[in-house]
């Protein structure tokens, strides 16, 4: 068995006794070397991990920004699982499902970055540091996000960042959320003769919601607003505003492609009430 | 060995002699039976055909309106792939690589639609007819369309013919080109305290590009014009015409994600004369 990291000094017996002790003493939100994930999960499963590569604290790594399309495995592109099963740390958003999850090796170090109960999201900068200190250690980043990385995923954001520290990058586009959760629940955003434009938006971010143009927007034939259910009394309000007719369709969907997808439709004037008796809860587009 | 097709009479020996004949003989984009595709491959690579299914005739077949991504065949998603390598017959637009449609079983017959050299489109009908035809001689059917089936693809106009039909089907939604083009050219549609809103239209049919509402795309932050370039000076008029300073930045993306990828960016007063100097050309985002 070769060692998992060169010049450690660590061997098996050695590292079996500090086991748990390692587990403890792991800073939150820090990468873990690449030796010690694989050596972890060599002693859960009691298996040699003989997939690795040798990977040099010295050698830049590679980080891949990667979108995981809307929840349904079935949706994530060829290159995406490529990525994936190549990758030494994978920090992935919520809305991922444990299947896509599963694609990256057994001892590639898994961190959440989204939200936990009762705590607060990991913040940009932290998310920044993870992929900063994962590249410049030599490893394979796969900084995984739900949808596409660049609609509203901050993946440019992340790559600048990147680029900032000469660490290579690539970003992998995915099936957008936009576009595939409607299509997904038979809400087509283009039909020939219905809709001939689309936007896009997010209703996430109080600040970024003011700036929105609700004109431009209630003028396009659809309208496509993600996170927007706990925004949905400002978002009607603004688009009857400016000039949608009470009767326009509107759909809202949660969990979209995923088993617990709920779909309810009704008009602007009722899809409140309809939202309130079906319970509808964020994420839903 | 098993029999094509359960029922029609032909043994080998038979087929070999009506080999040329059956190719001349071939209605133009009619398809051919099951057990001729295959009897056609196994009769040119000398190999026996192995992984059919039994289909019968008068078994309801299945319509997949898929979509194959931008290009790069690494942005097909894992769906797509599964229901190529099970097409009994493949309907494919143009802008789908050789290499996505090699996906596809040996024997499985691939129809053309999209426009050839001094030729007409197939017409949306006679794909319609082709759909329905295959799906009711119990074919499995794979509508091959470039990015999303349903952003500007028509794929919810043949959904609505299976529907009409009784012919099961299942759109499979695909990385859109609106998005992942100007993704992999390095353009993200969003970009915080950059871009907070996305529109998509396209320029591809003159009689819908006068329905345009161009005070509503002219106020987005990131307009997306698919199939623009043709239309390309009728597209800058309008949108300085409604307010957009004529500074804002334009690219123009051939070809993206393809090996012959061309990326031009200029400002809206001059984006003309450097797409002229670049010979730039369809299809452009």
């Amino acid at each position: 068995m070769r060692a998992g990291h060169s010049g450690t000094g660590w061997s098996i017996p050695m590292f079996s006794t500090c086991f748990v002790p390692v587990m403890k003493m792991r800073p939150i939100r820090k990468l873990r070397p690449l030796w010690v994930s694989r050596l972890l999960v060599q002693k859960r499963s009691g298996r040699l991990i003989t997939n690795y590569r040798n990977t040099s604290m010295n050698q830049t790594g590679m980080v891949y920004i990667v979108g995981a399309g809307p929840g349904d495995p079935g949706l994530m592109t060829v290159r995406s699982l490529e990525c994936l099963r190549q990758a030494d740390v994978v920090i992935y958003d919520r809305l991922i499902p444990k299947t896509i999850l599963d694609e990256a090796p057994a001892w590639a170090d898994r961190i959440y970055a989204g939200k936990a109960p009762g705590k607060h999201y990991m913040s940009q900068d932290e998310i920044n540091d993870l992929l900063v200190e994962g590249g410049q250690s030599g490893q394979t980043v796969v900084r995984l996000k739900g949808g596409d990385p660049c609609v509203f995923g901050r993946g440019s954001e992340e790559a600048e960042v990147c680029a900032q520290h000469g660490i290579p990058f690539e970003i992998v586009p995915g099936v957008t959320s936009a576009v595939a959760v409607p299509e997904c629940a038979g809400i087509p955003l283009t039909h020939r003769g219905l809709s001939g434009s689309v936007a896009i938006i997010t209703a996430h971010r109080a600040d970024e919601r003011q700036k929105v143009n609700w004109q431009a927007c209630a003028a396009m034939d659809t309208l496509v607003v993600l996170m927007g259910v706990a925004h949905l009394p400002d978002v009607i309000t603004e688009l009857i505003k400016h000039g949608r007719s009470e009767k326009t369709p509107v759909a809202i969907i949660s969990c979209g492609t995923w088993e617990e997808e709920q779909v309810i439709v009704g008009a602007l004037h009722n899809i409140i009430d309809i939202a309130h008796e079906a319970d509808i809860k964020s994420p839903a587009t």
